[in-house]
Formats: structure tokens, C-alpha cells, sequence
């Protein structure tokens, strides 16, 4: 899963022509699908399904039409943008887990695909959340209809869930999560290049990975494939 | 405004198509406009200029024409380029401030726009200048004819002019630069996004926000807007 | 020399066309160019000879190769798409110094230009080699027909080679280096702008440097240029 922070279509397109091959989703940051013209936004749409690749609305935005209570504006919306994606998530305002777990169930019945994420944007709310909460949440999520659930780190990956201030991960957490919960249905965000290194060579090179930025879309590529010196020889 | 580092004329094109509109001025930073071919800077301006964006020389360009007596040179290649502003500054050379408020009359009457920048970049030059001493200097130049005075913090915003080692805003020199100083004619350099968050959340979110990366002109626009998680409902 | 870990062939050729004049060698980063797809490398490839660039493969590629006993299709390969150097190293795999030295021989044989890299990508690694045996390997690369000897700092230029943990360089090593060898043959990867000024500061405003960023190459030019703060005066 890639993170697109706003790059122009023809730019995007070059890149998808090189790499897009490598990309199964594609995530429009924050709110940026509705900061750009919708006309832009629908011909990157269009344009990233055209490789294949599941483009879909940042939980910020999710976030926000809850919070205004325009939750069915926001499908149309979405709908009429081309996205047959979305991301539910709670980082950034409060919702209850019920509710939550009916906005899931909401749009998936409106026909999108759901991804989930776990965790809370500010590092002091997320560490209320215990090891055990987060699980039970992440199980609730799975069986309201996510396909997947995607463990927060946001952009910068630093001192937020299952990473430590300097960025590293925190493997006994991890450990635990895996005990309890089919990683399979895990998304990680691991925006960081030692991050993407310590997943590959924990649980193999076809890992859940997410928040990669536009820029190092090859570089994971060789990292998966042993191409890189990180990974020679360990894959 | 936004620092160009040298994107290529298509790259930027396809940058400005879907976020130009959030773009105020555009510094085509240090010396880059006279290292590149002029046919292609005169292009770059031409399509900034068609996005309503005004361009402007980086002021180490002017610095470098005060330095070997080229002022004049300096102001008709800059028209001949189709520039309309320029930035005044004495951060990497020794300018004395009563010649710097004659440049900026000089460019002025010439027809440019000026942009000044108070502020050295050398950390140890930058500390000798006291706080009362760069709001004298910053009313001078605005008298002088500076559209915005600019708070220099570099490309990278660390150690330097309103940041700490760590790229902190120090709060208290801010407040006392703004209780002495209309804010509005202040573009703060933020190139960083926990400083663009800072003055956003300090100052409103039309506050004057400087080196801007070209990837981050989308991102900055949703924090302006409450549409990314560190601004969600505090705008 | 520019690190390419995966342009768009029109983003890199818009990049090329405003600053390839300042790029001698590119880099295909790591595996990069066996990931992407053969017909868009050649096209890359051919883009980048247009602009008087040698277009080379990463180290890690002849790595593979060699460990897989597959030194011929790699260079077959390697001719087929066009590029007419290759890097040789020995940075993630164990490779005889005479086994090296072999290879450079067969690829020059072969009619390839050869850059050589001497360094370990793990910094435990790399620590066990004394800046001695480092100077005899570079000279013995030097006499098998490697036209440059690369000094190894990766992409991060941190905690390798020739620098500190902090990215520093230390400048006591690279002066025995150059009082025993000649400098005009060393390519100093400099991927950090403070890596960059050092050198040009230290060694002219000519010195090879490598592993520059795409996003820093018109920087790096008015660094050499004196048009950027950290050099104005000092070239």
C-alpha cells in the first residue's frame, strides 16, 4: 500500500508505468481527495485501477463525514470519484467501537471494500490502547467485513504503535498480536525503509506493507526479491 | 510560498495542474535560475506566472550580484526572464543594512516586488543578531518597500533563526516578534510539517508559511484546512 | 553521480532535460533494473546516453550474478539493454579480493566500463577493514581496469565507510586515503548536502562525488557553483 501525498497525474501515471506492477493499493492521503479539483481526482482514479492497483479514500476523511454526520454524501462521493474502496478508521476523532464497527458494516452494504485501521494518531491517546483492546478491535473489525486492518504508523512511523521513538518495531508486541490474530489480514505501515527490511525478514517477502511512499515503490521491490543489500541472501 | 530545488518544467507543470492553486509564491531556490538553460526558466516562469503563482529569484542570486557589483545586470536578466519579484537578503554574505534598504528601493523602482529576509545563515552569524535588533531591521525593510519580510529557517529548519536544535519553534521569541511586528507581513520559513502545524494551530490557518517542499504543497493544504489528523477539529 | 531507485521514464527525462548537464554517471540503484520492465530500462537507458550520461547497473546486480555463477547472462543481459558500464562490488557478498579483481578483468574484456566499490554495506563488516587493506584493494582495482574506485556510504551515508554514526565525515581517514592514492580516481559517495560541502570545500569544486539524489542534483551544482549559502565566497 502505497501512500500518494498529492502528485500530479502525469507524474503518478510515469511512475504506475514503471512500478505500478508493484502496487496492490493505493491510498489518497488525508483529506486530499477533496482538496484537488474532482475532474484530476477521478482521471488518477481511473488511472491507477487501469494497473490493477485499489485506490482508496484516506480514514481521515472517513473521520470527518462522521464527525458532520454526512456519512451517505461521503459514499456518493466517493462512488461518483471512481474509489470502490474506503478506509474506516478513529485515529484522529472518537467514535465508539460499536459504531464504528456499524460504519464498516454501512459501507461495505453501500459496496465498497473496507480496510480498517487500528490506533490513534496522537502517540498519548494510542498507548491507552492495550495490547489486548487492540486485538479484540482488530478481530470485531475482520468479522464486521474489513479485508483488511491496518496497524497505524502514520507517515513518519516514529514512536506510534508498534514502534519505539527511534522508529524501531517493537517485536514482542508484534509477537503477541501474531499469537492472536491471523497476519494475513494485517496491513503493517512501515514507511521506513529498516521497517520494511524487519517485516520481509521476519514473516517473508510477501508481507502486508503499507504507508510505502511514491519513492521507494522499487526499492521495497528489490528489497522483497533479495535485490538489495538489506535482504541478499536472506530471502 | 514553495521551494523549487530544479523539478523538470513537465514535472512541475503536472505538480502545479493539481495543487498550483495553493501555491502563493514560488522561490526558485539559491542559484538555480542561472544554472539551468534560460529557455527552460523562462518556461517555468511562464507556467508559474499562468497559475497565478508569483516566482521569484532565491536572494543568495542577489547577494551574489550586490557582492560583484552586477545589481543592475542582475535586475534586467531578472526581467528578461520574466520574474515580477525578488528576494533581498544578506544571510550568506555582509550587506550593510542601510545599503540593503537601498537595494530594496533600488529593485522596487526598478518594478520587482520584493521579498527580504532577515537572517543569517550561519547559525553562530545568526545568533549575534538580537530580537530587538531583527524587528528594527524587519520594520526597516518593510518601509523600505518589502511586500513580506521572511524569517529565514533554511531548507532544513534546524538551529536556526525561530527554531532550536531540533527544529522547535521557540514560542517565546515568536510572541515577542509579533507583539512588536504585524504578523501579517510576515512569511515564516516552515519546512518541516510539526512547525507548519505549529503556526497553523498558533496563528490561524491563512498564516504565511515558507519552503514549502513540492511534495508537501497538498499536505500543507489539508493541515490548513483541519483534513489531516494533526489539525482534524482544532481549525 | 545520481542515484535512480526508480524514476518514471518521463519524470527522469523532464529532470534530465533541465539539469543532465550536471550528471557524468547514473546509477540504477540496487536490482532496479532486473524489477522494471526490459523495454522501459532500454528506453531509460537510451534517454540517459542522449544526455552524455553513462547509465550503469548497481553493484548488488554483479553480486547476484556472481554468486549465482552467472557472470555471462549478466553481461549479455546487461549489453542487451544497452548499458555500457557496470559496477563490480563485493558489498553484500563474500567475493575473493582475487576473485574480484578477475571479474573486473572479464567485464573490461567484455567492453563494459568498470566502476568498482570497495566497503562492506554492514557497518560490522565494514568496521573489520583496515583503511590499509582498503588502499591496497582500491590500487589493485585500479591496475585491473576499474576506471573509478566508488568508497562506499549506501543511500543513508550514515554509520559506513568513511562516515560517523551522525553522517560526519572523518576527515583523518580520507586524508591518509588521498596521501595514499589518487584522489581523481575515488568517487565519494556523498548522499547528504553537509557530505557535499565538505568535499567540494575540502577537495574543489570538481570532486566525484555519488549516490546524490535525484531531488539534489541542481542543489549540488550551485554547491560546486558557490551559489548556495554553504559555499558562497568559499569557491
Amino acid at each position: 500500500m502505497v501512500l500518494d501525498k498529492g502528485l500530479g497525474l502525469e507524474t503518478a501515471e510515469s511512475l504506475m508505468n514503471i512500478s505500478g506492477d508493484y502496487v496492490d493499493y493505493l491510498k489518497f492521503g488525508w483529506g486530499t481527495s477533496i482538496v484537488h479539483e474532482q475532474d484530476i481526482i477521478k482521471d488518477k482514479v481511473a488511472m491507477y485501477k487501469s494497473h490493477n492497483i485499489t485506490p482508496y479514500t484516506g480514514g481521515t476523511l472517513f473521520e470527518l463525514a462522521y464527525m458532520n454526520d454526512k456519512l451517505e454524501e461521503f459514499f456518493q462521493e466517493a462512488h461518483d470519484l471512481g474509489f470502490e474502496a474506503i478506509e474506516v478508521s478513529d485515529g484522529s476523532t472518537t467514535i465508539s467501537h460499536d459504531k464504528k464497527l456499524e460504519c464498516i458494516e454501512s459501507a461495505k452494504k453501500d459496496g465498497f471494500e473496507v480496510l480498517s485501521e487500528v490506533g490513534k494518531k496522537d502517540p498519548g491517546l494510542d498507548k491507552e490502547l492495550s495490547l489486548d483492546e487492540r486485538i479484540e478491535y482488530m478481530q470485531n473489525e475482520l468479522e464486521a467485513g474489513s479485508s483488511l486492518i491496518i496497524v497505524e504508523a502514520r507517515e513518519g512511523g516514529k514512536n506510534i504503535g508498534i514502534y519505539d521513538k527511534a522508529g524501531n518495531a517493537k517485536e514482542d508486541e508484534i509477537d503477541y498480536i501474531l499469537d492472536n490474530f491471523d497476519g494475513n489480514k494485517i496491513l503493517w505501515e512501515a514507511p521506513n525503509k529498516d521497517q520494511q527490511v524487519f517485516f520481509i525478514l521476519k514473516l517473508g517477502n510477501d508481507v502486508n506493507l503499507g504507508n510505502v511512499s511514491t519513492d521507494d515503490i522499487t526499492s521495497l521491490e528489490t528489497l522483497r526479491r533479495g535485490l538489495r543489500g538489506d535482504t541478499v541472501g536472506k530471502i
